[in-house]
């Protein structure tokens, strides 16, 4: 199955339903830039197939395989801006809400960009590591398998244990069988690696998403995304976590920041 | 007028008014940072008490002086954490919805903090340019004067046309007549400064915010808070503005990401 299909939506305008499919899970919760996906893919539609800019999440309860509905409402329509809000919900149990921003795709062209930094230094992908689903272990998650990571070798070895010290976590991003991606790919990109923190001293395991927030500035990436995610602040016993998604011609794909709890 | 006077609310929960005060403004548009934190008063009201430790708002109009409703929704109590949902309007105008995060300040006390970075170096506040109110021209706006912004000189000559080159802008911060920062407060502080953009080649002018996320991690700080601004990324006529606060100690106090369009 596609992640496309893995994250399709049924229904009609307002009221939304999809399936979250097995396998899409760590330790049996759904990931949460999946989840996300399939509230943006919604709210596209919604839009009349504008383009997705932003879009933030607070995830409210756990969420495993089944059924979803999704109600969206479109907040502003403007001119060449769409601002929307998603509803994930399980019968009364509220999972998901989502603020996105959408542009119209046939708005005049900018220039005059402007880009400071450049994409992280990675190996090429057949000299990462290549996360996969672990038979007698519970790391790496079944999830892994549903996407293609490749973590830098300097960033992977938190994974068997033995941990580098700096709370970054870099490497490539695809879809699995060649799978184009587009904006809701790049969202399920921003939260599919391990956590940064894997690699401090903090404990491995479960890092609960408070809120996660990206931004995407190339909709329809080719290749490999070079993706870069790091912890600075861990206060009070939350963290959070900046990532920089860039595609193969050194352009950004996606900025995501998210807050979570420190494990236990 | 106190900053807590101007962006005092008034009603009962769910439903509560406020009075966007005059001055709070840039070019007659209110302060993005300033409309958050009347929003954010009242979901800490809401929340019985709570301490606001993520904030994110979705601009939807551009607000003036005069009074505003703020409807309150409760999305999540939970045992420590709470996420609230509030929207400001007037009348039928929609203006502003936030989406914020509250924490039971009972909770137990974390330890193992990890802070990776440290404040900007800034001359001390008496070396820096006291942001006020131009007779006679229209920037620094009446806004500067309800706040004390002192800028870092090698940032401030933007303010009189001459750009630095290098998207930054950084200073200190505080309320005025010695009037203590409470996380509202910190949530203005957040965006009372000129744009880092100001400092790159694209036009100084109006930069509307489309939405500013703010973690908070100090909800009290002491003394000045040491701010640094920048933007990385201008692509497709957007740009992110990323903030980090300091206290006069060297502990984090809040990060900010907006998300704004490139002024014309």
């Amino acid at each position: 199955m596609t992640f496309r299909e893995a994250s399709a939506i049924n229904g009609s305008p307002g009221t939304w339903t999809a399936e979250v499919r097995e396998g899409w899970d760590i330790f049996g919760v759904s990931n949460g830039g999946y989840l996300m996906a399939i509230a943006t893919r919604a709210m596209e539609v919604e839009s009349g197939g504008r383009l997705l800019v932003s879009t933030t999440g607070h995830y409210l309860n756990p969420t495993s395989a089944g059924p979803v509905s999704i109600d969206v409402a479109t907040l502003k329509e403007g001119r060449t801006l769409s601002t929307l809000r998603a509803k994930l919900s399980r019968g009364d149990r509220q999972l998901l809400t989502v603020t996105a921003v959408l542009v119209d795709p046939g708005r005049e062209s900018f220039e005059g960009d402007l880009i400071i930094g450049e994409p992280p230094q990675l190996p090429p992908p057949e000299e990462c590591l290549l996360a996969e689903p672990a038979e007698s272990a519970p790391l790496p998650p079944p999830f892994t398998g549903k996407v293609e990571i490749r973590v830098h070798p300097d960033d992977a070895r938190a994974l068997y244990g033995e941990k580098s010290g700096n709370p970054l976590m870099r490497g490539w991003f695809r879809l699995r069988d060649g799978e184009a991606l587009d904006p809701h790919a790049v969202v399920l990109a921003t939260d599919a690696f391990p956590p940064a923190i894997f690699n401090s001293n903090l404990p491995v395991g479960w890092t609960p998403t408070i809120n996660l927030a990206v931004q995407v500035r190339n909709p329809a990436p080719q290749g490999w995304l070079a993706c870069r995610f790091s912890t600075r602040f861990v206060t009070g016993g939350m963290l959070e976590e900046d990532g920089e998604l860039w595609d193969e011609d050194g352009r950004p794909v996606a900025l995501s920041r998210q807050l979570a709890l420190v494990p236990r």
